[in-house]
Formats: C-alpha cells, sequence, structure tokens
C-alpha cells in the first residue's frame, strides 16, 4: 500500500501511504510561503508524513527541524522517509499530542513553527470513515485554537508562524492569532483561477509583531486553459510541459 | 472652485469641490459591492459629496436613502447634487456628527449601511493642511470603531453592512466588526494588477450572521498593458475604448 514519491527537490523522496493521508498542494504552497533563515530553528506542528520538515530543509537554510505528530502509522512513516533521505541529523520525528506540545518542547525557543493543521471544524462536513483521515482533515484531535496557542508559547518573541488554512476560517484564525498576540503580517490567498474563490490562503504572523498587515498578490494555481501557472511550476521546481 | 461631473448612471451628475474631497474609485466600487434589495431603507455613514446615496438610488431598488456626513461644506454639495438629480423624495442628506447618530436615528432600523470612511489611523501618514481633506481621510472626526459600533446599534438583525477599506486594517476591521455582532460574510480585495499587492478590500458583514466568510474572486483594476479591465469598464459601465 505504501509508495515512494520523488519530491523535486535534492533528489529527497517521501514514503507516504494512501490509506492514510497523503500531502497535497497546501503543504508545497507552505513550504515555499514559510521563510526560514539559516541556523533556524524549526518546528512543525502536525506533520502528517514529515513533508514539511523535508522539504524546509531543503529549501532553507535552517539547522534543526522537528516535526510533532499524533497518529503512530504517520510517525512511522516520517521518520523512514527521514532516514530514506539521510537527514537524521537534521530532522526530528517526534510522536505526541501538541495539546501537550508547552511540556515537551522549551517555551519560546524556535525561530519558526509552521502548521498545515485540519481544516474542517469537529461538527463540520463529512467525517471519513477512516480514522487517520478524519484526524488529519477534521479538528478531532486539536483545534485551530489548540495549534495558536501552543504556537505562541513555543514560538520565540518576534518568532514567526506559518500556516495555510482555508479562507472561509479568516474570521476566527485573525482574531485568534491577536488573542495570543501573534500579529497577523502577511497573507497570501491561493485562488484556483483567476475569476474563482480562493480556496486556500497562507498566512505568516509574529509573535509580539506591530500590527501592520501584508495582503500580498494573488496566487493563482491554473490558466485558463487548465494548465498550471507559471508561478506554480516555479514552486514545484518542474519545467512546464510545452 | 466646483465643477459638475456626470456619473455615467441613469444621467445623474454630483457637484464636487477639489478643494473639498472628490470620490474615488472606492466609492464606485462599494456601490457596485453593497446589495440593496426593493424596498430597503439605506444609510451612508460619512458620506461626503453624498456619492454613495445616489449610486446606489441609481443601481438598485432601495425605497430610501440617508446620507450622513459631519462637514457643512460637504452636506451642502451633497444636497445640491440631490436637487440636481431630482432625487430629494428619496435622498436625504443629514449634517451631524456619525458619533451622535444611535441618538438621531431609531435603533435596528435601517436594512442595509455602506460607509467609505477615512482609512487613516490617526497617528498615521502624513496630515493634509487642508482640514475638509483631512477629515474625509483620517480618523479624526471618527475611528473605524466608532463607525462600526454606531452600524451595530442602527442596523436591523439580519442587516447588511458594507465598507471599502484598507487590506492593512484587516485584522482591525475583522475584531471589530465580530466585537459589535456584525459577522463577516464577504471580502474582496481589489488588486492594481494581477501581481501586486492589493490596496482595497470590499467587505461586507451582517449583524448576527452565522460565521462563515466567502473571500471572492480577485478584483483587478488595471491590465498588463495598463487599461482598465473589462470588469472595471462594466462597474463603470462605459465601453472599452478601443
Amino acid at each position: 500500500m505504501e509508495r515512494i514519491d520523488d519530491l523535486g527537490c535534492k533528489g529527497y523522496r517521501i514514503i507516504q501511504n494512501p490509506k492514510l493521508f497523503c500531502f497535497g498542494m497546501d503543504a508545497v504552497l507552505l513550504s515555499d510561503f514559510a521563510k526560514v533563515k539559516k541556523e533556524e530553528k524549526v518546528l512543525d506542528l502536525g506533520t502528517g508524513t514529515g513533508i514539511l520538515p523535508i522539504l524546509l530543509e531543503a529549501k532553507t537554510e535552517g539547522s534543526f527541524f522537528i516535526g510533532l505528530e499524533i497518529q503512530k502509522e504517520s510517525v512511522d512513516l516520517a521518520r523512514r522517509s527521514v532516514e530514506l533521505n539521510k537527514l537524521s541529523h537534521k530532522i526530528q520525528i517526534d510522536e505526541g499530542d501538541l495539546k501537550q506540545a508547552e511540556g515537551k518542547y522549551k517555551k519560546s525557543s524556535f525561530d519558526v513553527i509552521v502548521s498545515n493543521p485540519p481544516y474542517i471544524e469537529p461538527q463540520g462536513g463529512l467525517k471519513n470513515s477512516d480514522q487517520a483521515k478524519s484526524i488529519a482533515r477534521h479538528e478531532i484531535a486539536c483545534t485551530l485554537e489548540d495549534v495558536i496557542r501552543v504556537t505562541s508559547s513555543l514560538l520565540k518573541v518576534k518568532g514567526r508562524f506559518y500556516m495555510v488554512h482555508r479562507p472561509h476560517r479568516l474570521t476566527d484564525i485573525m482574531i485568534l492569532l491577536r488573542k495570543y498576540q501573534l500579529e497577523p503580517k502577511t497573507i497570501r490567498f491561493v485562488y484556483p483561477m483567476i475569476d474563482k474563490d480562493p480556496n486556500m490562503m497562507l498566512i505568516e504572523a509574529i509573535r509580539h509583531g506591530k500590527p501592520m498587515l501584508k495582503v500580498k498578490p494573488p496566487l493563482i494555481v491554473y490558466t485558463q486553459e487548465g494548465k498550471y501557472t507559471k508561478e506554480i511550476y516555479d514552486i514545484y521546481g518542474i519545467e512546464p510541459s510545452t
């Protein structure tokens, strides 16, 4: 059931199991949106198969990356991907509940925290009968507020938080970020096409940052002809097919 | 110093004085974004030259429109524009401070409230030496919170609020709207060009609405060739020049 996919980046590969949860474009866009500087220490809350630590290690000069994941099967896949790419000295996968992460890591110790959390509210949407997929997609094991509260506690002052989420939760996100002293600094909306509603948004917040939000140009995924736009090809690091 | 401009809509015209403040694209986009249904009663907080009531009367089937304005010279211009267009039976221009509007109008009495408020925070930006322009552009006579608090008080339950503002204030706006039980329902970002940061946003909020925000497709003003896009021509109701 497992498969190994090439990440098109430094030759890294990832082990996934479609019966559990496979990463999507949201993780790839988030890895491109997040800024990690030289020697910075990064935490990924709810790392799943470890896609974000692996992509961020490939794309940035961060010194150490921790992925925290509650689901045992995903932890196992993520650890094997880290070994497969010979990254055990730079990436650590921890099994655990992010709601308890404040006891697990030192407070105010991370330069950057990233998260591609479950998008769907507990009462919302059809639950997948498969528990692993449900936990990845629905706020069952953790809520949006858990992610933001824990981030605020573990991030250094002036540290940066990067999250991908759905636009319909924007109001909740803004209110929770400010409640926990994470000031929204940059937002980018991802529109499937130029004339469609956005279905993703990328957010940067800074702990104890000054209020001043920058909304970035639209990130458009497909051209009117249904091909990826140049920017998406660039983010994936592949050449447009002609 | 005064001039009379054609609004390109039902033959209506508007009297403006460039020494005071002339309406811009923001007012036109807001008049297009705001939904006013048949027989609805509308209030414009800070109406300036009365551009919003006049455009909304032209574009919708609302029954009555009130524009409230603190600056005497603008009130005078707005009243004369209403008369010029023979709209005195449908549009009323009131002189007054919106901070006192809760004593002036009946609570929960409007179906729709619109506002194109001053964008710039009291301490922010260079003030114009001209007081009339400063009051229109800076939060001197009223703050964003005043506009939202008064709106919440005067709007019917399930009534709709439409505002145009700058994207960098998005967090403040979301927090204040929810503080006053005005739930953000629709946002549209206005990008000058497809690869530029948005410089305006249009927001719809519903008093006591359910949380569920819809972000609309990007509204792009200029093509890469520097001409207005088709959508902007459509909103202005004019034909593209060829």
